[in-house]
Formats: C-alpha cells, structure tokens, sequence
C-alpha cells in the first residue's frame, strides 16, 4: 500500500538537480532556517509546493489555512530578503560556499506580519522563539520559479533520507502501515514504550528526529542521534524501525506546526503520524491537546495520514512498567516522572538517570556528553 | 458515536418479553447450547437474526457464509429437536423448570451435515469439540417465529449486560470508541499489556468473558469472573473499563467464530474487537493467524466493527517488561513464557506463579480454587 503525497495531484513533487546557464545576477548567503525550507521544498517533503510562496498563497495560508487552490497548508514558507530585488532578476542562493539554488523573482512583497504572528503562533509575543524568528526576517518576501543546482542537504549525521528514498525503503521492507515518530529529544523509556505500543498494530515505525535549528537548551543533534542508534541497536526490533533525519526547522508553532509535521510525514510515505501532549508547543502558548483537537477540524479529504494521539507516558511502580494516565489507575506518587529540566540537572550533577526512566545505553551516552 | 447494529437495517433485533396466550403442544428442555443461542438471539446480540435460522437461510450460511439477504453471517445457529413435530405445532422451550419462550414450527428439515462441518469447522473430525456437538444434535432443525416469555439469563455471575444495556454504559461513559476483549481463561501480564496498548488509543475497554459452555479444561467460571474483578480493582482505570459476562456457547470454530465474535460485539455497542493468534481455536485445527485473515476476505460494508490484531505477548527480561514479538528483537531465552499447561500444573503443585506473569491478587485467587 502506498500513501499519496499531500495535494491535489497526490505526486511528490521533487526537484530535479539541473545545469542552470542563466546569468545570476546576485547571490544570497541563506541563513539555517532559509536552508530547511528549501530541502523540505526540492526534496518533495513539502510537496505539492515547488518554491516558496507567492503573496497569493501566503495570504490564501495565513488568512483561511489553505493553498489558494484549497489544500490543507497551515503555516507560510516563504523566502525572505532585506532589500528588494527587481523583478525577472535571478537570485542565486548559497550555503557554505555552495551554490545550490536560483530563484527567478516574480514576485516582491511585503508581509502581514501581525496577521502571520497571529495566524501561526496565536501570539505576537516577541519571546516566543518563532515570533523572534518571524520579527529578524528581512523585510520582502520573494517569489518565482526555483531551480536545483546542487544538493542542498550535508547528510553530515549519515541519516538522511528523501521522501523518495524513505517511501522506497518503506516498500523495500514490505510494510504495509508506517508510524512516523517526530521528537527533537532523546528517547527515554516512556517514548520507547509508545514506540512499542504503536509496533502492536503498525508494521513500521519511522523514528524522524528534528536535526535542524532549535531552541539552544535542547540536546546537541550529534548526540542525540548516537542516542538512537543505541536504543534502536539495543531494545528495538531491527526489521521494523528506520532511524532519518528530519531536516525541517522548529518553528515551534503548536497546532499549525503539528498539521505541517503531519503533511510533510505523509510525504515522507508514512500511513500515520505520533501526536504527543504540546506536540511542537513551547511554554504556556499552547493548550495541552491543542495540536491533537486540531486535527477534528479537518475534513476527510484533507488529510491521507492518519494521527495517533498519545498521552504522556511514565514508569508506575505498582504497575511495575511504563503506562499512561489512559492506562493506569494508580496515583501520582506511584509515578516516575522527571522534567526535562530535571534530566539535564542529574546529568550535569553526575547522578545515575534511573533504568525505569532511561535505558542504561542511553544514559552512558548522555553521561559522556555532559561529562 | 454510536455504532449501527449488524444487518441491512442497523437496528437491534430486540424481543420483547411478552405474554403468550396460545396453546403450547410441546415442551421441550433446552439444553445448555441452545440455552445459550436463546438469549444471543432475544438480546439482540445476535441481531439481525430475529429467530433460529429457517432452511433457506441455513443452506445459505453453510454455501456463502451470508444470510439470503446477503448480510455477513458465518455459522449456522439452529434450533435441533430429536423428533420431527407437525407444521404449526407451537414448542414451548424450557430451561430449569422456567418457560422461556415459544417456537412456532413453520418449517422443519434436516442439516446438510457433512456441508455445515467443513463450511463451519473445516474439518468432520469427531475429535474436535464443535464437530462432536453438532454431531450429538437431534435429527431435525426447527424454525419459524419465536415469542420470548421470560428472561432467559440468570445472570449467576452478576455482571450480565444486554447490547441495549451495553450501549447505554458506553454512552454514558461518553466513550467514542470502545474495543471488546473476548476471553475465556484468566487475564495475566501479557493480556493486561494488551489492553493497556488498546486504551493508550481507544477510549473504552469492554472485557467480555464468555462464561457459558466451554471444553473441561478451562478454569471455571466463577473463578475467572473473581479474578477480573481483583484485576480490575488493582490495575485498570476504572471509568475506562466494563466487565461484563458473554453468553454465548463456545464452538472452536476459529476464523468462522471470529466473525461471529466481531459481528456479536459490534452488536453490543463496540467499535474494535481484539483478535489475537488462533482465536477461538482449539488444538491444531486452524493456522495461527486464520482468524485475523478472515477479516482480509471481507467487504467494507461487511462489518462496522474494526478488528485489533494482536500478537502474543509476554515479559522479556531484557526489555523488563511486557511486549511481544513485534516490539521486541531479543532471543526467546530472555522471554518468560508459559503454557496453560504450566500454569495449571503450577497451580495444582503449589508453585508460586512469577509476578512477571501473573498479577499477585490474581494469582491468589487461582491458587485458592486449586488449593
């Protein structure tokens, strides 16, 4: 069984790596998150877009959460500069020396920055990190067709896979149902256990970590990857988990970011997608379940993949094993359960992460890190 | 949400309990089985059968596996006498000493019985316990209208639910989704995860033991029922699960008793039915996933009722924890697991059973019934 891609034609719209002989007329260093944004459009993982979008589109997006030819798309990808270009100019756009891409102009506009804070984070506050992202933009937005000159992806953790590539190993190994997993975390025992749940009824379990620009306090991705492999290596069953990375950027938009994760995934070729508690949330701007109940809004249509909502999970010690609060009736105190904050504090201190929270392999590396 | 009942029309086939005026040529004391189909049949559990089957739709089960209106409907269920009464006598049923209903005889025939032993159990093998009691049957099938006089459950065990009762709880409980638990033998660690998998996804768990006629060798009823309570009370979220007692007679009919299994659960109000390996099997009749690929032959209009299908599950030492051969990749040597075999072996020795595998309050009452 194979999932279409998201859009009306249902086809992974990939770019094809051209010589280009046009005369460029101005080359632009891209920043980390302009970077994501083009590997997640060439690559196909944000099909049915082909380049980043007109002011028609971005207004159709941040004012109805549609492509203006009315496909589901929750949150504007959108190139931005700091001076404006003239349109019909070729706009050469580099990263580390290389030239990977040029964008004919079409299109110069400016952004409605109030209504997009708004229709993508719910807030305008300044210190929520995708609201600071959105307010350092330049000031134009620039659209027109985009040419693949170069790979634009540096695999530098061995991990990457297209949606091309991923939906080829998917059929490869015959699975007829894949989960996809998003996390930009280690995987502690509570994950693992919702990984595990999810194998009872799903063929193929497609851990697809976020490697690109995040918040500074989360675990370095180098690390967190040697964490997975651990993991996978140990306790996981070899024939039915894919370890990728995921080279989107955290916009940590809650909600609208949760449907992008979702759309992107069933590029990817997975047949569902793992909807946590605050799922791309950051602080208080999100309601717990909010990126779980906005999927109810949706219509059958606009969505193939199908979401898995999970609750956060924990060690109960009268249940002597990992449940949820949907599974166990136990209270509190019998619960295992340590922040984020906490786990760094221990790691920082030297102090052992108990085997009912971390496994051993995974500790160790973690250790190494902070050590 | 509420689910349709089975059956063109959706609705539940209830009879009401009424009063009976005609003359009652014969009495007829039904034996446990039929006992069994009685209640099915006049809960609505059994909908959209209204009475036992007449020829027509008896030769269509027994060819098709449907009911001459083409509703999915895998076993023959058939009211047998050893003598043949006249067209329009009125037989009245008894069962310990109490009138429970009439049967107007509009028609009698004999079973195809060579046709309905391989088309329900695949095999003539007297040696199989459903091929033996249909072997034991009267000669003759009996159908025509059925009256309903008196309640044909005694509830003995207390927890006896009709589908209309079965219903309102799920709908009060505000439960959208609920899946069946079909057992007949005490619940251990591998089918608590199990369960616990299911209600990480589903909202509501229906355990559904079946209580009536079963071979010898199964732990007695009233012990099982005493063992589901302590679990329940020490493990289960309470205003997540419902126990309730299953009527029917087991036939070990396998991948044909599955869909009546299913087909009877989404009468009671449920919208997932868990299959696990060689459900409702006995012996080495049916492949070990026979009864999960029977659902593949289906139609999507067949059932309304989504199967789970689960592995085998059991605790793993290096896993420490439950899980089954989907989510584990380690060697069986770390795996505990035990037969029904072992286990009553066990039991009848006084060996402590591992807390790994059985719950210690369950234990404790099996140990009691053995002691």
């Amino acid at each position: 069984m194979t999932i279409l891609a998201h859009g009306k034609s249902g086809t992974l719209k990939v770019a094809p790596i051209v010589k280009d002989d046009r005369q460029v007329e101005a080359f632009i260093e891209i920043n980390e998150r302009q970077l994501a944004d083009l590997i997640m459009i060439t690559s196909g993982a944000y099909s049915p877009l082909e380049t980043f979008m007109d002011e028609e589109n971005y207004l159709s997006v941040i004012k109805g959460g549609r492509l203006v030819d009315s496909t589901l798309w929750p949150i504007p990808i959108t190139f931005d500069v700091q001076e404006a270009p003239t349109a019909g100019t070729i706009l050469g756009l580099k990263s580390g020396g290389r030239h990977l891409a040029n964008l004919e102009v079409l299109q110069v506009y400016e952004p409605l920055i109030t209504e997009e804070l708004n229709s993508t984070f719910g807030t305008e506050d300044p210190a929520h990190p995708g609201v600071a992202a959105t307010l350092a933009r330049g000031r134009f937005l620039v659209s027109g067709p985009l040419t693949l000159i170069d790979e634009p992806h540096d695999d530098i953790h061995g991990h990457y896979l297209t949606p091309v590539e991923s939906r080829a190993i998917f059929q490869m190994s015959k699975w007829k149902s894949v989960v996809a997993f998003q996390t930009r975390n280690p995987i502690h025992r509570a994950h693992e256990y919702l990984h595990k749940v999810a194998l009872e009824l799903i063929d193929g379990l497609f851990i697809h970590p976020l490697v690109g620009a995040t918040k500074d306090d989360d675990v370095p991705a180098e690390v967190r990857m040697e964490a997975y492999r651990v993991l996978i290596d140990n306790y996981y069953p070899k024939d039915r988990v894919l370890l990728a990375t995921y080279p989107a950027a955290m916009r940590y938009a809650g909600p609208k970011e949760a449907i992008l994760h979702a759309i992107s995934r069933q590029n990817y070729g997975c047949t569902h997608f793992i909807v946590g508690r605050d799922h791309a949330g950051v602080g208080n701007y999100y309601g717990t379940y909010a990126a779980q109940e906005v999927f109810d809004e949706l219509s059958n249509d606009d969505l193939k993949i199908q979401i898995i909502r999970f609750e956060h999970s924990f060690f109960c010690k009268k249940c002597e094993g990992v449940v949820s609060k949907r599974s166990c009736p136990h209270a509190s105190d019998h619960h295992l359960v340590l922040s984020g904050t906490k786990v760094r504090q221990m790691l920082r201190e030297g102090t052992a992460l108990p085997t009912q929270f971390t496994r051993s392999e995974v500790a160790r590396v973690l250790e190494e890190q902070y050590r």
